[in-house]
């Protein structure tokens, strides 16, 4: 499960050590660890991390599948979750130290910026190789985030990006060694910490508001 | 004329070996060539092609010079297939093997991906040049396709680009020498012909949701 | 004072040699000198430049302390300046030759293409430092014109950026040395001087519609 550490003025938020799948318990864990990086005074900063083989693999399909008529509420969850990462008053970065595929590879887009691992995981978007087509509030958010051709490519394609390729391609913003993955992506979210504020989540909102506005716009979850 | 020919999962759509403009016989051949496409079952791709010096120079102005009561209906049979083709259910590949102008330029930009030739041929939007304003659902179709900086140079300038510079610019994906650019595109088509089915034509029509509506928003022809 | 001179078909408007910030009378005589640009015959171009250290730290913050209950007044008068420029009928170069900040940095994006000075001067944001959100329509002008990538990096961090990191970014088109950058911009701004007319203007105000719609609607100023 996810949990939360403090070091000085960032927050590190690690996923897990498993696939880090969006489980309805996962998600809850997320939101009240955002809950108290936001609440914090004063300078501070993101990294979202995870440990092992996997940043993150995405939606709880197994779940999914086991509870067919909670899918509208789960799916307005996750999509929220994006929507109060992308406009976060927190500078925020993901250190991607392992596969991020889907809805995985869709939260670390959300960040404010990303760190990838150079040598070995993918960030990559399967959805049309399991039959699966993205919901008009994450194809937003995959397309605001990235330039048309890269984001036609990975949504039309499932191509999966080392690091470096997705260095190269703009999807991340460093790509390191293993070692340096989370190291890198502190001292980036700590160069940032005193932009905490209303203004940057203004900032945020206004430059990604039909995105937000799509990824809002399911129904709440009832409970 | 254009003509359709299958070779295994991929259909190669040639536009023929002339300057290869829109006239509506030859509009009404492009779009009974998708029928079949589209039409046809399991694992397909479509490569769309040309013989000689030109992919398409794009609208039949001559025609429509004598037609002129006809071009709303002409226009949106032109739009029309635009939007077809950018949200096709089917991967497609541009092979253009020679000059792509105006309307030919934005016919290849509708496809999934696009294979130039590197040595000789322009990809060009010379409308400034010819005093033709770009209509909201073209002007929307390119800016979609490329990035801020590329769209606003080729669409005020009329900047011709060969191969190499189409390449880094991010208008085509790959530029070969003359022989290879028909069969790398079939290559790479049959590479993603898997992908064919409606999944694939959501993830595009989401992609380009306001496109679509712009190109499809012409009144339709009559008869 | 900005002053308006004529070489051949390039009208040179230079913003000042001081800081050259959007004062009201400086936003009225910028007006007439578009005026009169967009008011000759001709092929004709415009040079946006200026001298000294700046280009241009824009708001007159100073002046908007003096008169807050003029604000909305005043930012409308600076929206409806970049909207001008957007979509000016004449091509529209900006020589940026010192510092261009905050609205100054948004008046060169709004110029067809930039030509900054490589190695002194910053092109900066630094709108989340002075915990100034930008409005809508400014959001809107910067999105439109960089990649999704550069502009989040630009908008959230306030990263300076130099002539040659803004070629990089794509934020400006030339990165030459001193004495060259007013002689680039006006060799470029001559070879498209023969574009200037209505075409040029629509071509642009469909490309930026939604900018357009957002920098004009504003209460208008009074008097």
């Amino acid at each position: 499960m996810p949990t939360l550490d403090r070091h000085d003025d960032v927050f590190v938020l690690d996923l897990g050590d498993g696939e880090n799948r969006f489980s309805p318990d996962w998600l809850a864990a997320v939101d009240a660890a955002l809950d108290e990086v936001e609440g914090a005074d004063g300078p501070r900063a993101l990294v979202t991390a995870a440990t092992g083989k996997f940043f993150s693999n995405g939606l709880d399909l197994a779940w999914l599948l086991d509870h067919a008529d909670q899918r509208e509420a789960y799916l307005g969850t996750v999509e929220r979750l994006f929507a109060r990462v992308l406009c976060s008053p927190v500078f925020s970065v993901a250190a991607v130290q392992g596969h991020a595929f889907a809805a995985g590879a869709m939260l670390a887009l959300a960040h404010d910026q990303r760190v990838m691992r150079a040598d070995r995981g993918f960030w990559c978007l399967p959805e049309i190789d399991i039959d699966l087509p993205f919901s008009p509030g994450m194809s937003a958010l995959i397309q605001a985030r990235l330039s048309p051709q890269v984001a036609h490519v990975a949504m039309t394609t499932g191509r999966r990006y080392g690091g470096s390729d997705a260095l190269a391609a703009g999807i991340v913003d460093a790509a390191v060694g293993e070692d340096a993955v989370r190291s890198a992506a502190v001292e980036l979210a700590a160069a940032h910490a005193g932009k905490a504020g209303p203004v940057l989540g203004t900032i945020k909102s206004r430059l990604y508001a039909p995105v937000l506005a799509l990824l809002r716009g399911r129904t709440a979850p009832v409970g």
